[in-house]
């Protein structure tokens, strides 16, 4: 049993497990409407183990130490990360970076990242007795709250805007979650969830709002940083919506150091759609707080967020680690689909690829030499969302099934 | 470096690894056009490891001496295999089966158990030489020739009917395969290839035609197998088109029976669909050959052949198991899609999902025993072919983001 206090990540007030479910009270009066989440609480375990787990990092028994849980027993069996760290050759020679690395976190159960916060959101539901979870997505996080709660038998109900991506909606109905659009953006969603929660009773795992969810995403930073073959990280770069996925990697490799399993963190770069950029903006600005964007749009829809809502912890951790953030276009973002699926092999959708993009910028802004240790978090699979794929790829017509037919598509040969 | 011989599985003649590439060419000679493979090719190692790998069966080092290959550093990067093989709470109690297990090859690299044939067939490619290859494939053997020879830097030519879920021909193109959808069906398609690859020189991974296609899916087998919780199944149930994924399984455990390794094999229990059944029907028949079906048809597309190319190899393994062949609806698998989402989450295409309505056929039938260890294979993810699942689950009309308005859509609550 891994004991721990939460802590707010704003005023520093210490609360014991029963004392707050989601955020801060006092920080949660300064709320704005629409505006990043307050008093959005981390978890602080008592303990940390002084060396690494004799068994593989994704296996229960040894995220048994490192997470904040009575007994993994609770975790859905469902197998959610422990993804492969892939060495990319073609990668690395494109871009002159012989440590380049991408973390396929595609190969989850739902296909995303969020899979991670989802496994520990629904094994907390589980310890504390609720039989019913909702939550408020672009997409990603409902659809991998509905797997997950499906496995360990709970129910799931979603709030997403009505223009997601129609392989989100179905996936994530199919695994039996109450599927509710809502003719509204994603912020509409989230503050709606909110109040079902408290109307109905349910247990709410919308992102930092609920703690674990920053808590659940770090077991991809301890997967990084046990691999013998990377040898610790210097930069990981992560595209960011809400800033949740990149406060969960700081808060894995924050626990790490403490352990002193690391010797040092590395650089946080996130990456960010041109059209929904509030956090990349504030990073290159020096700015103190974001500043919410409510027109914001992009073709990497699991992105797109008015107002990051942990942009108070996401702020602070890309600064405390010597990172930034780098803003890409939507062509950029398109383009960069094809490219990492060309020459590795990850088919991602425009989210998860515009890390790629976003290395190319930072590699442009000297933010990043080409001989550092580099992670490409590559946050969720492009069959998500096909539509955004086949914007740049040719599905030519239908030939005859005769030689003459096909070698007339094609270049003379060698 | 694993040494071997082919063996025709006809004729038993037996060829040196470059005295033929493909099939045995006196039983080639009775190829009719469009019928079964005649001379499909068995890989016989010359030697087995008498004891289990110290590794993780899903690692190269483990396969090494498993494999037919000189080295497996020829292996793609991509971390093919190495699934979960899930324990399934929610569906054993269903069920009344404590001892049924899902081996979820949804997580490979494309999302498809055909990874595991194009990963041994490209690392074959690269041995040989060859720069490019070809595929005929109804979707997914396509999509996963695309997806390793890009991690291999190697050119894939993909050759699918023109029906096929518009999700795998834009997996299969940001792959930066050459895609030539055929203006026929797979038949035609493979024909088509097997002229293409003559003329062009292309390396040809056709399914049973290419033997390392059988012999790369066997590494689901080993892992099954390997699995100390499991303890060894009784029963493997699992879906056939071309009856090449059965064979693969059967190969595994015979290469495991003959090493010591397990003490017996399990039955292999193929499904098919109603509309798409040769082998099952030749199964329940008694008959020496299947009877090919020029309008075969069904919602999974992934198991529409008329004429299953490895229809000699696929019966003889299936009968030699003990096992058999059971038929079900497309109803019955699409309703088993939604079925074995929430009850597990997986979330698996129509040909994949089969398993899980071919279970339930099999112990109609009584060929199953409820106390037995059984694994169900779930061979590809249901993100392929969304419009499918979609057949079964409604997506609400959008509401307006309000409580009240989210209320009148819920039943009561607790």
């Amino acid at each position: 049993m891994a004991r721990f206090t939460l802590v707010c990540s704003e005023c520093r007030a210490r609360y014991g497990e029963h004392e707050v479910r989601y955020v801060c009270p006092v920080c949660a009066r300064a709320q704005e409407p629409g505006g990043p989440t307050r008093g959005v609480l981390e978890v602080d375990l008592a303990e940390l183990p002084d060396r690494w787990p004799a068994r593989s990092m994704s296996e229960p028994e040894a995220l048994a130490a490192f997470l904040p849980l009575r007994s993994v027993r609770t975790l859905p069996l469902l197998s959610v990360g422990g993804t492969p760290l892939l060495e990319t050759p073609a990668l690395r020679r494109t871009f002159g970076m012989p440590r380049l690395w991408v973390k396929d976190d595609t190969r989850n159960p739902s296909g995303s990242t969020k899979d991670r916060a989802s496994q520990l959101v629904v094994a907390k539901a589980l310890e504390y007795g609720y039989d019913t979870i909702v939550a408020a997505s672009t997409g990603n996080a409902a659809t991998a709250l509905a797997c997950l709660a499906a496995a360990a038998g709970l129910r799931a109900v979603v709030l997403v805007p009505a223009s997601a991506p129609p392989a989100k909606l179905v996936q994530m109905a199919s695994y039996g979650a109450r599927l509710v659009p809502v003719d509204g953006n994603y912020d509409q969603a989230f503050e709606l969830s909110l109040a079902a929660s408290e109307r109905f009773g349910w247990y709410n795992r919308n992102t930092a709002y609920n703690p674990f969810t920053i808590e659940g995403k770090k077991t991809a930073a301890l997967e990084i940083a046990a691999d013998p073959r990377l040898g610790g990280p210097d930069v990981v770069v992560v595209p960011a919506g809400d800033g949740v996925i990149v406060s969960g990697l700081a808060k894995g490799f924050a626990d790490l150091e403490r352990a002193g399993l690391v010797p040092r963190r590395p650089r946080l770069l996130i990456v960010q759609p041109e059209g929904s950029g509030a956090l990349a903006r504030a990073l290159r600005a020096g700015a103190a707080a974001i500043a919410p964007e409510p027109g914001a749009r992009s073709v990497a829809d699991s992105l797109v967020v008015a107002a990051p809502r942990n942009a108070f912890m996401a702020l602070r951790e890309v600064r405390a680690s010597g990172g930034g953030g780098v803003l890409v276009s939507d062509e950029a973002i398109l383009d960069a689909i094809g490219r990492l699926a060309r020459s590795t092999g990850v088919f991602a959708e425009p989210a998860a690829a515009a890390a790629l993009a976003g290395l190319e910028a930072a590699l442009g802004e000297g933010l990043v030499d080409r001989d550092e240790r580099v992670v490409l978090m590559v946050t969720g699979t492009g069959l998500k969302d096909i539509a955004a794929a086949a914007r740049r790829v040719v599905v030519p017509a239908a030939v005859p099934p005769s030689l003459s037919s096909l070698e007339s598509l094609l270049p003379p040969q060698r």
